[in-house]
């Protein structure tokens, strides 16, 4: 790994956001969202389906305190943040039974991980006060040997990790064990901590290469990279290990998920009888779902559920870096170029077919039947700071950005209330509410779902968008995305303050001002790719470099420099590769790191009938929806006439009357929050303006 | 009924087909699909689902016997045809046991009725033999009460009628009627239609409006048109009454369907709390599939299961014509513009959705996803000549034409052996592979179908086309298709004979010979849609009108006359109506009343790289495709260059590169023959060519 310059995440603690976009949004998470899905894991959002998340905990507190304090009267704790109290039921009725989705411990664990970011950037005693409580609450869930999933526990610790494939408590395992890491990184607090260690060295007595232990591993990933992050905060290598064995083991034959459920090996023997060949390609179907097909260095191709494929190269990427693993950062490497070259949609979205919440085949990029889970694009961010944690290439951390600005963000509602699960190009409500192609498609974001996984991600992805603004290395400050901060970086021993002030995303003026006297601080700019040509003041005696994309700035520093950037932020015209058919002929409009798309509400109804005439000069112009200001694209274009003779459904073709009109673009991000209407990004290009009607 | 001319079908054997296009349709279905679903009803094709068809009848008969004989050796026939001996299953393992589909004896209803409409197009003594056989076996499973229904008769006879929304059997009734008629029409033997008729009088013993008869009606329809078909040949009022029942009892409140599955009403019962009128809208939802949600004079929008709602609306324009009944038929006449003018593809293909093989809202005609099945577009020609036979109006008959030369032909290989059920208009083989969204989509035709409706409906269709060609009235006759054809037509008392000659659908010069003289006949002729100006001679000493899309023509006609017609076909494009979002900025290629699309295996794959210059010249050259000969279009347009810098995924817009290129146009309904290969009917209308790279 010659070329690699290894960087990692800067200290949680020593970035301070002052940025007003990403301030912004930091504050509905811990003013709307963080509060919000307290209640919603306590089941008291009225007309959302109840989370039970809290109640299994507390239904499997109080089944170890039955074990534990046999006799002993059982005592409910209050569970009140701001002004709502818990109101638990009564612990003669907190019946033994276990509520709702197997992976529902994991509400709580990405809250909890929400909630230290939140800390981080925002002290908040209250917050802080409930997040103990409720960390409380699930240690003493947690059972003598360390093992802490309540399913589990509530339903019989016999059939532990029966079921890999399907249930999850690896999955419940990982994000516990990263919500514990970050709440001991932000407040300093181990008590989650060590209860992760604990089920962590539960899990490495039971899971292993040794004869003897369990060859299993996750059918949900995520514990591969959060076994990782254990071990960098606790420096035990046997967390890096267990990973690396859940790494190695993933694919190999025979197939672990056969050996647990027998059932399949069956069908297997059967196909055995006819063709050996076309077996190995069926079983290769089979679990493409869950990227347990082939040994994960001999994946090539980014296949099966989108949330679970991130999560795994993420853990792979973590691993290829620490453990200097070559081939397996070239796997790491053909996925990810699978994605981004194959699979991933203009808005940074991923996971083209909602059969599975899959990737579909390369280049099948539906707009309309889109699936484009928040998760799976918080997923491609996950992966894509860690390729950079290996390797500074803005290849990366254009798709971090195109995917932070664009297909995350959209994932939550303006007021910070409702969410997307999925995230389509294009939206037609009638047919979302009468095709039941589409049903998986919302014209409108929902308070909560049953399966809850995007809001609390969404959550802690926002709250922690600094660690993906930054990483360090020892000498050099990567610079990923412009984002408004204070940032202490130690260098040689003292410290370079540096301090970042943009109004990214609307305008591409980026001011740096360094006191790094005395250190030999060197600073990597990202020159993002929808930029042709930058400017940057203030790099008198400065040794510059341009490298896969970023400009490294080393000088002897003053007092006090100041660099000035410039990023000029020109509406621009994106075409897809002709293999995506669904947007041949189209065009997709952006400015800077946003994607942008039409709505009915400013546009009128039927936007199929919009095209946008690629020569005119477009304008940018200051607008606002529901309170929060944006810049908006105003495109020339043209409107079809909407009839035709006599209302035929058929007709001799004539070339298209249509008229000029303006058509008016929103960041994609904001779509869908003044009402159910129709969105549109990818565009229809009008011919030249000479051959219109 | 003032403005109406009704009309009727010809007597069967007074239609002599010439017609060198339909002939060889017609042969193709007498000498390979019926021989083949024969063997296909006899479970006899390998690897092919078993139908178990015929053998659901041996094993009602052999029941039927042992109640009857008991003791008695029972002998099972041998079914010989064409040297295929049936080889029964030895009698000892003809369990009483139903197998397959629950509709399975519809099976042969359509093939008997298909070996009917041969029979009078071409005598064939051992096709006759295998029929009458077949006959004798179907008729010794009916029960001595008349009921024939090989399911309940195997299951239980104390089950019968008691799931109507469900389980088939008046659909089965129906189709044995149609079989009935069909048989006693073309040979006059009696045997079958006694038995349809000793099935309806148990029927009409068992529902109906007076008091204590059951008011259910069928779940599928078909029963109502093969009611009205039974009285038509026997003139038993009883059979139409029972069929107007059928009609007017349909979709009432309570709903039937409710009654028969309780189930259904304790749902209702906990929406009607919430709210009454909500809840009537739910209803409303829930019986939209069978066209059983509101009454059928107080629908407005074609909807629910294509293939039965067309049915039902056959049987609606039957009734309304018999009993000349204007509500019924203003109902006909909304439902038939809902579907033409909203819900049909070009192709005269209806369903746009496979899930419950259904229509779609209105203008939501995805080409990629269609469902298009084979069996709607044959009901779509059955609803069309009911309503020409009201009113001739071309309107009817241009969409029957469209049905039949495109959706409906493509349903068969060129070589009649392996047939389609979706009639996709746009097909990525990869897609339909890789793409569970679109595994309803066959790239290919298969040999036979577990639920093998369409393939039998073809073989029905095609040998009774001379019914569609032509209806009459006391002295008109009214040519809708131009079909080669001998025919003989009674006018007051005395035989006019009508020869007509043309090589449709290649060429439109059509020639009729008429011998007439000292008749008072009158020609109606159709002047189709596609053609904007027609010519004919031998009009001398004529009176001529043009009405609703008909040539009138009397004369005192001579000895005999010779009219020639000339309906230039000139290759035409199509566009859709701006409201079909998927077919925006496309067009299709039409010559005559065939709709053109384009091949991989004649353009290259990639098709949706494909434009067409609709300022050029398009040219009409001959071709042929496996052995059969065609006008195929040649259309000059481009091919986008198919290749981005570095592959990426997006990359800053430009005008598409592109080439010149000749776009080959192959007949729809020829389509899939040469092998597995991508197909598209709309293709992208280039920029005028002054603006192309």
């Amino acid at each position: 790994m010659d070329s690699k310059i290894f960087n990692k995440e800067l200290p949680m603690r020593s970035v301070r956001v002052t940025d007003a976009f990403w301030k912004g949004e930091m504050e509905l998470v811990r003013t709307e969202v963080i509060p919000y899905q307290w209640e919603a894991l306590n089941d008291r959002v009225e007309d959302a389906p109840p989370s039970y998340c809290m109640r299994n905990f507390r239904v499997a507190q109080k089944m170890n305190r039955e074990k534990r304090e046999q006799g002993e009267a059982y005592e409910e704790p209050r569970y009140i943040f701001r002004g709502f109290e818990a109101k638990p039921e009564d612990p003669q009725h907190l019946k033994n039974e276990f509520y709702g989705f197997v992976f529902q411990d994991s509400d709580f664990s990405k809250w909890i991980e929400a909630a230290a970011y939140s800390l981080t950037q925002h002290a908040d005693a209250e917050l802080e006060r409930v997040a103990d409580e409720a960390i409380e609450l699930v240690c003493a869930a947690q059972q003598e040997d360390g093992y802490l999933d309540t399913y589990y526990i509530i339903n019989g610790r016999d059939k532990t990790f029966s079921n890999l494939r399907d249930h999850h408590e690896l999955y419940c395992f990982g994000h516990l064990t990263e919500g514990a890491v970050a709440y001991y990184q932000a407040t300093g607090k181990d008590r989650l901590l060590k209860a992760a260690c604990r089920f962590a060295d539960y899990i490495a007595d039971y899971f292993g290469p040794v004869e003897g232990k369990c060859k299993g591993y996750p059918g949900h990933e995520i514990a591969e990279m959060a076994l990782v992050r254990l071990y960098e905060a606790t420096g035990e290598e046997r967390y890096l290990n267990l990973s690396s064995f859940f790494i190695d083991q993933r694919g190999t034959r025979p197939y672990y998920f056969d050996l647990e459920h027998p059932e399949n090996g069956q069908n297997r023997s059967e196909n055995d009888q006819k063709s050996e060949q076309k077996d190995e390609q069926t079983d290769e179907l089979r679990y493409q779902h869950l990227q347990a097909h082939l040994p994960v260095r001999r994946q090539e191709e980014a296949v099966g559920h989108a949330v679970r494929a991130v999560y795994l190269y993420s853990g792979m990427a973590d691993l290829a870096r620490l453990k200097q693993d070559e081939s397996l950062y070239a796997a790491c490497e053909r996925l990810w170029n699978s994605i981004v070259n194959e699979k991933m949609y203009v808005t940074g979205g991923i996971g083209a077919t909602h059969i599975g919440e899959a990737f579909s085949f390369p280049y099948d990029l539906p707009n309309d039947t889109a699936y484009s889970e928040t998760c799976a694009s918080i997923g491609l961010i996950f992966f894509a700071r860690r390729m950079l944690q290996i390797r500074p290439d803005a290849r990366y951390a254009n798709v971090m950005e195109r995917a932070f600005y664009n297909c995350v963000l959209a994932g939550m509602a303006l007021d910070g209330k409702s969410f997307f699960y999925v995230n389509p190009l294009e939206v037609v409500p009638e047919a979302c509410h009468k095709d039941e192609r589409k049903f998986h498609v919302k014209a409108v974001r929902q308070k909560w779902f049953g399966c809850a996984c995007c809001p609390p991600n969404l959550a802690r992805l926002v709250s922690s968008a600094a660690s993906y603004a930054y990483t360090e290395s020892e000498d050099t400050l990567f610079v990923h995305l412009y984002m408004g901060s204070e940032i202490a970086k130690s260098v040689n021993g003292r410290t370079a303050e540096i301090s970042i002030a943009s109004d990214f995303p609307w305008d591409g003026t980026v001011q740096i001002r360094v006191r790094a006297k005395g250190t030999a601080l060197c600073l990597a700019l990202r020159l993002p790719d929808w930029c042709e040509k930058y400017r940057i003041e203030g790099l008198e005696n400065a040794g510059t470099e341009e490298k896969d994309g970023y400009l490294y700035i080393r000088k002897d520093w003053n007092e006090e420099d100041l660099l000035r950037l410039s990023f000029p932020m020109l509406p621009r015209l994106i075409g897809a590769n002709p293999k995506v058919r669904e947007d041949v002929g189209k065009a997709a409009v952006t400015r800077g790191p946003i994607v942008y798309c039409l709505e009915e509400v400013d546009n009128g109804a039927n936007l199929h009938l919009l095209s946008l005439d690629a020569e005119a000069e477009p304008a940018v112009a200051d607008g606002e929806i529901c309170g929060v200001s944006a810049k908006m694209v105003v495109w020339p274009g043209f409107r079809q006439s909407q009839t035709e003779e006599g209302g035929a459904l058929y007709h001799t073709w004539h070339r298209e009357k249509k008229e000029p009109v303006e058509l008016k673009f929103i960041p994609y991000y904001m779509w869908a929050n003044r009402s159910e209407n129709e969105m549109q990004v990818w565009v229809r290009i009008a011919e030249s303006e000479s051959f219109s009607g």
